[in-house]
This record gives structure tokens, sequence and C-alpha cells, in this order.
């Protein structure tokens, strides 16, 4: 049996998961109202961005509380500073896809993403999707195997990231400057969103073996 | 006269306030890398980034041996807390000065900042410049009242975003899309590095009042 400390970190670590499975659902939400120009859709991503700052206060408050009331040294003081960090993070995840239904509503009735983007923009939605679902599952399992994989899924983020670059740059694009404003803006919020979900599978890491991956920008301080 | 603690805590607020003064020197020597296209500014600015990042991670260090070693509850609590968000805050303004170099860098023997929208980067840089003087002021005064006048400061870092936005859309953008790529993503970097500096005086306020400035988004989970 534990003991209420180490209950009251469960409970931390439980408050994580589910910050994954809210900003996973808001950025997946976000991308298919940017996708199909729903505009209800990205009403509902842009209000639900509150109960995900929500649980960041929620579980910020807990987790100083357990430092003032416990007063945990070593192992157990780095668990729960390295907790507040990691809430940080996911909740910046929440504002990113806040970001991404912005930029869906703005353009409502009209798609953001015109027709030769979609493919890559559907993909870079997949993207999120995967690294986040698996980063909930590295916070949840501790699996410093499976954090290590986020590196590849943020590889391919970066791809598409440049590719969509292509798209604007290869000649023929026919959509206007506006247009192009809109895909530079929700590139750079997707690629953003990976790497915050790298910098929290990468936490784990540095909890469980102490030190940060060495490829992913924590060790020189991401 | 101060016990350890509170010199120790002292130490920690020097440090901030020295990041400020390195992050500030970063994008004001970014900004000139940019305008100027000058490679070898831009290189040093990149180079400099680490060292921002050492100090943010050394603040770390001795904040969560501090939490270690003397335990604090209350209002000291918070105190290492707060500091602790604030560093990497700082730490990202770091970041982003390194991108406004990085994409001087890329671009050089050219500027990436074409004649016609020169003034509104050069305007953005000197808020941004503003900005992060006036948060070193109120990291190190604990000012409430100082720390509310960023917001000002911040509007206009917002009305000069807008502005860069009209340039590319007004109809007579003539520098093709590459450049407009450049323009979008550098705006959103001073625009990001001004929102920070915000936080950190929000931060300020909250140790000093308990509660976050109402309007800049700290209430609602910035």
């Amino acid at each position: 049996m534990r003991d209420a400390f180490h209950e009251a970190l469960d409970g931390l670590n439980d408050d994580l998961v589910e910050m994954t499975r809210l900003v996973g659902s808001a950025m997946g939400r976000a991308s298919q109202a940017l996708l199909d120009a729903d505009l209800e859709l990205a009403e509902s991503v842009i209000a639900a961005d509150e109960a995900v700052d929500k649980l960041h206060h929620d579980l910020e408050a807990r987790a100083v509380e357990l430092l003032a009331r416990q007063q945990p040294v070593a192992t157990d003081l780095r668990i729960v500073v390295t907790t507040l960090r990691m809430s940080a993070e996911l909740e910046r995840m929440g504002d990113l896809a806040r970001h991404v239904a912005k930029v869906a509503r703005l353009r409502y009735p009209d798609s953001a993403v015109p027709p030769q983007a979609r493919g890559t923009i559907l993909e870079m939605s997949q993207v999120a999707e995967r690294i986040v679902v698996k980063c909930g599952s590295v916070v949840a399992s501790k699996d410093v195997e499976a954090a290590l994989q986020l590196e590849r899924d943020d590889d391919e983020m970066d791809r598409l990231h440049r590719l969509l670059f292509r798209h604007l740059l290869d000649g023929s694009w026919d959509q206007g400057m506006e247009c192009a404003i809109d895909l530079t803006l929700i590139g750079r919020y997707y690629e953003r969103y990976a790497d915050h979900a790298v910098t929290v599978a990468g936490r784990v890491v540095y909890l469980v073996t102490g030190e940060y991956p060495a490829t992913n920008g924590l060790a020189q301080g991401a």
C-alpha cells in the first residue's frame, strides 16, 4: 500500500494523463474544425480550453500544497517539481489547439486550408494526435523506451512542416497572401504542439533515469 | 540583516534580473542582425543563448535545492515556485531571440526584412527592448504599478503585429512568398517575446498581491 504522499503524487500524475487526453481531444477537434470549416466545433474547442486551464491550476495548487505540507526531498521533490513543469507544457498545448480553432473560426464559412495543403495539414493533425496519445501513455507508464520514440513522430512533424512551406514556395501557389499567412501560423502551432509533447516525454525520461534525452533539446535547456 | 534563506532567495532574484538583461541584449542584437543582415552578429546571438540556458538551469537547480534544504512554506514557498516559472519564461524569451537571429542568418547576405516592413520591425524591436528592460526593473523592484504598465507596451506590440500583416495584405506586396513567411514568423516571435515579458511581470504582481492581473491572461491560466 502506498502512503498518503505517494497517493497524492499518483493523483497528480493521473491529472497529467487527463490533461494529455483533453489537449489531444482539443487538437483533434480543432484540426477537424479547420479542415471542415466547422464553426460550431471550432467554438467548442475554444470554449473547452478553460477546462484545461482549470485542471492546470488545480494541479499546480495541489502540487504546491504537497510541497508545503509534506516537504518532500530528493526523488519525491524532483517528481513534484517536474509535475509542475509538465502541467505547464500541457496547458500550452491546449493554447495551441485553441489557436488552430481560432484560425478556423476566423475564416469561416471558408476553410483556411486550400486543397493543395489539405493532405499535409491532415497528416500534421494525425501526427499531433499520435504524439499526444503516446505522451499520455508515457506519463502513465513511465516507459523510457516509449518516451524516446516520440522523437520519431516529432521528426515526422518537422518533415511535414517543411513540406507545408514547399507548398507555399513551389511557384504554383494561387491562394493569396492571407491564406499563406494562415498556413505559416498553423504550421508553427502544430510544430510547437509536438515539441511540447516531446518535452513532456523527455521529463519522464529525466524522472526515471536522472538524465534528459540527449537529442530533444532538454539537455540544452528546452 | 537577512537570514541565509532570504539571502539565497535574493540571489535567485538577482539571477532573474540578469536573465532579463541577457535576453534583452539577445533580442536587441538579433533585431540589429536582422535589419542590417549582419551574419557575425546573428551567429553571436545564436551562440550566446547557451549562457541563458545555463543560467536557467543553475537557477532551477538552486531553487530545487532551496526547497529540499529549507523546506519553505507559505509566502517563501510561493516565491521559490514562482521563481522557477519566471526563469522558464525568460529562457523561452532567449529562444525567441535566437529564432530571430536564425532568420537573419538564413537570409544572409540579404536582409529578411524588405524596405516596406523595416519601420514596423524596427518599432517591434524597440517595444521588445523597452518591455524587457521594464520587466527586469519590475523583477528587481517588485513594483506592482510598473508591472501593470507592461500591458501597454504589449498592446503596442499587438498593434505593430497587426500592422505587419497589413503590409503583407495591402495588395502592394512585391517581395515574394519566402519573405512573407519570414515576416509572419518574425512577427510571431516578437509578439510571443512580449507576451512572456508580460507574464513574468504578472507573476511579480501575484507574488506581491496574491492575485494575477485580470487582463493579462494569467488569471485564466497563461
